[in-house]
């Protein structure tokens, strides 16, 4: 094997869209393994919305990413050679690695997973890091209950898809905001949602959402932030709950730009609760929501979507697409196959 | 007695600053006691910023006034007939009365006060509304632990002043926004606490805060939000909590133009929960908060302020002063000395 490896940097800090000139390709070599390190071959690759925050260097709930440096993200891999004797040749990982097609990483940071238990993409997905947000996010925080009303934005994306179908095990009624009609047909032809609307042909969501939920709002699972979400605010309940996930319309305005009307007297009039989290908030309960969401899988209770782009070259484009809504369901960038494991 | 009596209706349902004209004392009859009626009276009034809410006709949590009816709101007052077994005259009672000397009031709807355990008047403030919704609003929303921040806008008026009180009780550090240096003054050396802000005479609101609070704000008590509060917001820790009682700032705006920026970023940034509340959501506790706050104050924990207008036909103009911020403490309208009662 050659001693190159591509490596994708980061080479400004986008202050709105990030454009494919933010991202660079960079050939280095790769280092030798030191005790307990283990060499891992990029297989696939998870782009999620949160890197936009890592993308720019103000204070969050995780460290910017350096500038030319490489990027770093959830990833499945496989192990090509190992220091540790927890890792062995051919094995199969998941862990947070750099976007590159291979990485030294120490075998702490890795995850065995079991390839014969379900599809190894699902540990970037819905039995991974957007399955567990959309689980605590609606549980925890929505706690919706039989026959209330949950609105979901985002709601064809990794986490969206995974919450309504949640939501419908819960007993709610479940009403799903996406961008396409692919997105709606999707939403209620394969996961049972009780009603889609599509904002981008919806010619006034004030209206839509009225027809779309008789019985007001008591759950707003909330990925999308801005004027989508301030029509649903009018909507709430009393003792309405709102999970507050993702911004993801916003995360390219400077913050002094995403302006609307204020929440306070909303929350208020109808004595919502409304609660901001990170997936991390619950990482002393993950195994429980792994287990319950297998099981549900296992029953076949949920069911879950992949959009796949191939090719190391095209994580940029990848990443770009979620703010676009090219994908539905979970976004992966697949990079290579493996060497020795059987998929 | 005269069978004629003074009422305050109201004329307009003011889009902005209500003014005196939107105000008009009508004389009317008083009816005949029905069986289980009372004729009370009005011995003081309360004005609270709440009512704003009720003087326009959108939905809300409490419905709005009729227009040319007479406003009503939390008094006190004096039993000078009765057809009800549970009252006699010279009896001192509370409930929500009409805006007149005079009012005919099923005895359900009244609460005998024993003026001999405190004041009248503090079953209008700190024993009573304004009271419970800072035990309630801190304590079950705020939660606040020892050494953490709690910052509180309107701080030096009928609920602020007792939320920092309390707040100190259960050891935090206590920091106050208010409009005067009279009120910081008040906040700093009256009830103790840390630091005061007046918003009024602080250039630049943000590193007011930053001096203010070194390590950063856990509780928010919003009762002002606006401009003021849009700065507390970026100081929040980590799983700050933000209790939203009021938002008087903005009440003489119509909601299109409360406008400011949207919080979801924030929210997601640091897991913060903000909750919106009224007191009514806490009724089965009422008692339980009244017993807190009774002991609190018989063992010299607690104080309060009370501001008195005197005089039926000042009742607008004291009403208005709470949004230039004329009160300190509970704003009150002494209507009348008592007939037959001794206070």
């Amino acid at each position: 094997m050659n001693n190159l490896n591509k490596e994708l940097h980061l080479t400004n800090r986008p202050v709105d869209m990030p454009t494919l000139e933010d991202f660079r390709i960079v050939e280095k070599s790769i280092s030798e393994l030191k005790e307990n390190e283990v060499l891992v071959k990029t297989l696939y690759l998870s782009v999620d919305p949160y890197m936009r925050g890592r993308m720019s260097d103000a204070k969050s709930y995780i460290e910017p990413f350096q500038l030319n440096e490489k990027i770093s993200g959830g990833a499945v891999g496989e192990v090509i050679e190992s220091n540790s004797d927890n890792f062995k040749q051919g094995d199969i990982v998941a862990g947070m690695l750099g976007w590159s097609e291979y990485n030294v990483v120490n075998g702490h940071a890795l995850n065995k997973i079991n390839p014969e238990l379900a599809p190894v993409t699902t540990s970037l997905g819905i039995l991974g890091m957007p399955g567990l947000t959309a689980y605590f996010g609606l549980l925890d925080i929505g706690q919706p209950k039989e026959g209330e009303t949950v609105v979901i934005s985002g709601a064809a994306g990794a986490v969206g898809s995974i919450v309504g179908q949640i939501a419908k095990i819960k007993g709610a009624y479940v009403v799903g905001i996406a961008g396409s009609d692919d997105k709606t047909d999707y939403l209620m032809n394969e996961l049972n949602f009780d009603k889609a609307i599509n904002y981008k042909t919806t010619p006034n969501m004030k209206e839509a959402l009225q027809e779309a939920c008789p019985n007001g709002v008591d759950v707003y699972f909330e990925n999308v932030g801005g004027e989508i979400s301030d029509a649903v605010f009018t909507m709430l309940n009393k003792f309405a709950r709102i999970c507050v996930c993702g911004a993801i319309s916003t995360y390219n305005l400077p913050s002094n730009e995403d302006i609307g009307p204020r929440i306070q007297r909303t929350l208020i009039k109808s004595s919502v609760l409304m609660k901001g989290f990170v997936v991390n908030d619950y990482a002393e309960r993950w195994s429980e929501g792994i287990k319950q969401i297998a099981q549900w899988l296992n029953e076949g209770k949920l069911t879950y979507e992949e959009t796949i782009t191939e090719g190391f070259e095209n994580i940029p484009d990848a990443f770009l697409g979620l703010f676009k809504g090219s994908n539905l369901g979970k976004q992966l960038v697949k990079i290579a196959e493996p060497t020795y494991a059987k998929l």
